[in-house]
């Protein structure tokens, strides 16, 4: 008989998956699961012993959701995902990810596992004393488009500050051009909302975006800390999740983090593979560090149904353990008109993020910007 | 007229997507990924001159690919890539992706920006005179299962050193759990397979697995190198496809770098969004310094197709400028029968991946991992 030195602890986390098929093909994808995720080995050839017994997943319930679909939870034991987000992440849909017709739904986590993890460093009630803001919910713009200059976009950091936007984050596309390069461009945009706050009042942050080289981010971003920078926009699917997350843990940055749904979209729109939107703007952001997500709003420029968006609000803020709730940030096509539709909705515990929509509002960005912020005060 | 500083080189890559949808509703996806991807910013309100005339997509070919369905090249110039891989990859697909009926199905790139890469350090040539193997296939298998202790799995690593395994690489979910520590494992495998080298004259490596934490990556890999390890095994998916080419860079660890494609699959199974498996397992995995590229052969576990697997096989040594052609590494559930139609398929010029099949051969390991070596060596 194999013992498993030293013995696990008992302690299990279950993932929730959806499992396309009738109930025997699912089952049969489920048992799989149980293999792939962990051992990766013929079942008839392990050692008897611990790892049959606990090593691998093991079928907690199966129910059928909808026709040819059945949700199954999967436990695996806390001492597989061997003490960190990346092999948490690999033990929960590494290998399967590979397979057709299996999607993760949900993550139950134990204090064991969620121990592991500091998550968002201000969370809502941190973000909320950052910018000042107790109730309402708070204003995010960008600065673009690709092409100006760094002087160019310091120059709308000012006006959106001056206006009253609370965070202004680069857009995601602004990595280390010529036209605008990195450093420069932090440098002068962080001085321009300096200045604005300076002469309104505004606890106003500017939040420049960390695509950068993996042998250049950590540098990078202390240099936005030194510079003065109030956060940073990290955009996981280009960088890695636990780089997002080890920019949330460092507590020499302590710096507020956005997730960038760069890159990540493949995850989600496709409904028979990859994460539920609930999983991976909710869940797995919040393990990863963040204290807001981004993500489309329905009835924008992309495809997100307004199902999606409320799954993702509740992703953000169910009960984690210690793990905070974080908030919404939903964009990608907003405009002024959908304020009242979404304070309804999602109330006030959001980020309003607007990007060309608020160029059009009024005949100045500043005034754009001050319009925006008053018509959310007074709502 | 706003001209962009410094002017831009007119020099511009090409990416080829499949866009779902007849002429017309192909057309207009592809006319918004030409903003998406670069500008983020409604059209009408863009500064007249270099940005809508130069910085934003620009789309070079239409053709129709299938029954709605149609392949649109889409250039951008080099400049917004921003010189590096992160952000290629961000205006490759970064919001695109987020959108349905999108799929990246090959890069064209000029030197300009291929340039920017050194892509694979070793590459065919370089695999092959490190294994001393000029001309055969090679021969790759895996420790596993998880839950054994270190010195079983060095014992392990020894028998398919002595039976003549050139590359012998942690199962993918071996990371730091505590039944097998990473830097105890790696000691513990290095020794043994030295110990194997010396006294067969063969030329085999170890190659831990480098599902690591983002803080903690390079001086595991430093480590690694410094005990001696051959190679190291990277899954971008995990921890992003920047931090593998980091890792193949480096001058200082100079290590062979092997693709495992955990939590990738979503990006391939579904075929209206993410990438082709050329793109992904071909191109990219190239330009981000793999010398091989592991994928599931069609008729094991997963469901990978024929075709499938032999795009792939394009995409790792199709003409790319400087950057070497890489192996082909085909498993998940490889078994000792599949020789001889693999070999038909892919010739001689591939890695043959095979795990929990190499268990079943034979009495002992070694005479497995004999038996193999020899049948490849005789075909």
């Amino acid at each position: 008989m194999h013992k498993v030195t030293p013995p696990l602890s008992g302690e299990r986390f279950q993932v929730i998956y959806r499992m396309q098929g009738s109930h025997a093909e699912a089952l049969a994808k489920a048992e799989d699961a149980c293999i792939e995720q962990t051992v990766e080995f013929p079942a008839d050839l392990l050692p008897a012993g611990d790892i049959p017994e606990q090593i691998i997943g093991r079928i907690e319930a199966v129910r059928e959701a909808a026709a040819d679909m059945h949700e199954i939870t999967i436990s695996y034991p806390v001492e597989d995902a061997g003490g960190d987000l990346v092999q948490l992440l690999n033990v929960i849909f590494g290998n399967t990810s590979i397979k057709p017709g299996v999607r993760v739904q949900k993550l139950i986590l134990p204090p064991g596992l969620l121990n592991l993890f500091r998550g968002p460093r201000f969370g809502r009630a941190g973000l909320r004393a950052l910018l000042g803001a107790p109730t309402r919910p708070m204003l995010c713009s960008a600065i673009k488009p690709m092409g100006l200059t760094s002087a160019q976009f310091a120059e709308q950091a000012y006006h959106f500050a001056r206006g009253g936007i609370d965070i202004i984050k680069d857009d995601h596309g602004l990595a280390n051009q010529p036209f605008a390069p990195f450093r420069e461009r932090i440098l002068r945009c962080v001085e321009a909302v300096q200045r604005a706050n300076a002469e309104t009042g505004h606890r106003t942050i500017y939040m420049p975006s960390l695509g950068a080289r993996a042998d250049q981010i950590f540098e990078k971003a202390h240099f936005a800390k030194e510079s003065g920078a109030g956060g940073l926009l990290v955009p996981p699917g280009l960088v890695g999740f636990d780089t997002m997350r080890a920019l949330a843990d460092d507590d020499s940055l302590a710096l507020l983090v956005m997730m960038h749904p760069a890159l990540i979209g493949s995850y989600v729109t496709c409904p028979t593979t990859g994460f539920s939107h609930y999983a991976l703007f909710g869940q797995i952001t919040r393990l990863a560090g963040a204290d807001a997500t981004i993500y489309p709003n329905w009835g924008g420029r992309f495809a997100f149904s307004k199902e999606e968006c409320i799954s993702i609000v509740a992703g953000s803020q169910d009960e984690m353990g210690h793990i905070q709730p974080v908030f919404p940030t939903p964009g990608g096509g907003m405009t002024i008109d959908r304020i009242p539709e979404m304070l309804d909705v999602y109330g006030k515990d959001l980020i309003f993020l607007m990007g060309g929509g608020l160029h059009r509002i009024k005949p100045t960005l500043e005034e754009s910007s001050a319009y925006f912020r008053n018509l959310v005060e007074n709502m």
